[in-house]
């Protein structure tokens, strides 16, 4: 890219090369395309962008993104809204829905505890869940984060909040994932497999 | 993402799947990107892709990027417009100005001959270069395209058409990489640097 020529090219790959993912040469050769695009299609791709931005917002009780007041879990009387699936974001909950199992509603915390990427308790939805469950009428929080140090510890530090208010706190169980093979699984995995063993 | 809900989103992703190279979780992790952004942020990307369409075209003479009527190279009267590099892309250009030592002006043809992918010479910025050529003063073209079947077939092609106007027309030289281990070239490049030997 000629520097100091096409400025605005590279002023838009710098903005590509911003979104997680994309190093500056991926940034580059998606601003070259820009430059293939026609007229309409550039302007479809940045409409997009401002589009969901600014009709897209969270749900007013589980924080989950919608476009209307309440997302259409929270929205919709024919869900258990007794039982309640905390998830780290929006994207966990198109999980939960492809299982076609799950009837109850969602909370989601938009993040993970994480000290050491400066995280805090404050910064997720936290306080919101509290007085969601505050109000009454949940029996079981259901504690959906990842599997990981900091999905573990979010989940442990948000079931402790929860104690007070007598609401049964659920962890999602661990295991050996279905289809896997015996001699390709973590140690971890397998511990907790094994440890998590039920009679049949 | 919850369908049907948050539609924006949805759209949002589905242009970013648009782009080479991004697939449709990709795409979806970039439209959840956007969702954590400020306002300004989201404003600032939609707009340099706006910006780089609007303002960005090819040069009337080298078909490079720019935002004048002539890029750097041609309008810079210091560097030897006698010599045209042909190249395939705006981004070959800079590959070629990183070495320091090209001092000549480039043609960029937007893409190579290729039957397969449906693209003939009159897709490519092929009239351009003959037409430059055609109005004097060029003494050797240099046809910098890549060393592959579509770089040599085009190549080839656009060597046949500039025959009849008499000037230098040369061809990068192929061979062993510097740097490059002797065991690990492929046969055809090892080949090249056997055939292309040159005597010291």
């Amino acid at each position: 890219m000629a520097k100091s020529d096409a400025l605005p090219l590279i002023e838009l790959a710098e903005q590509f090369a911003k979104l997680p993912g994309i190093g500056m040469k991926s940034a580059q050769r998606l601003a070259y395309h820009v430059m293939e695009m026609s007229e309409g299609e550039a302007k479809a791709l940045s409409q997009a962008i401002l589009n969901a931005k600014r009709s897209v917002h969270t749900c007013r009780v589980c924080m989950n993104f919608t476009e209307h007041e309440l997302c259409k879990f929270c929205a919709d009387a024919r869900r258990d809204h007794a039982t309640i699936c905390v998830v780290e974001t929006p994207k966990d909950i198109a999980a939960f829905e492809r299982t076609k199992e799950y009837k109850g509603v969602y909370h989601v915390l938009h993040g993970l505890i994480s000290p050491i990427d400066g995280i805090k308790p404050d910064d997720l939805k936290i306080k919101e869940l509290l007085s969601r469950v505050s109000e009454g009428g949940v029996e079981e929080v259901i504690m959906a984060t990842n599997p990981t140090v900091e999905g573990e510890a979010t989940a442990m530090y948000i079931s402790k909040l929860l104690k007070p208010f007598g609401v049964k706190v659920t962890r999602l169980a661990f295991g050996l994932p279905i289809g896997g093979m015996l001699e390709y699984a973590d140690e971890i995995t397998l511990y907790k497999a094994l440890e998590n063993r039920n009679e049949i």
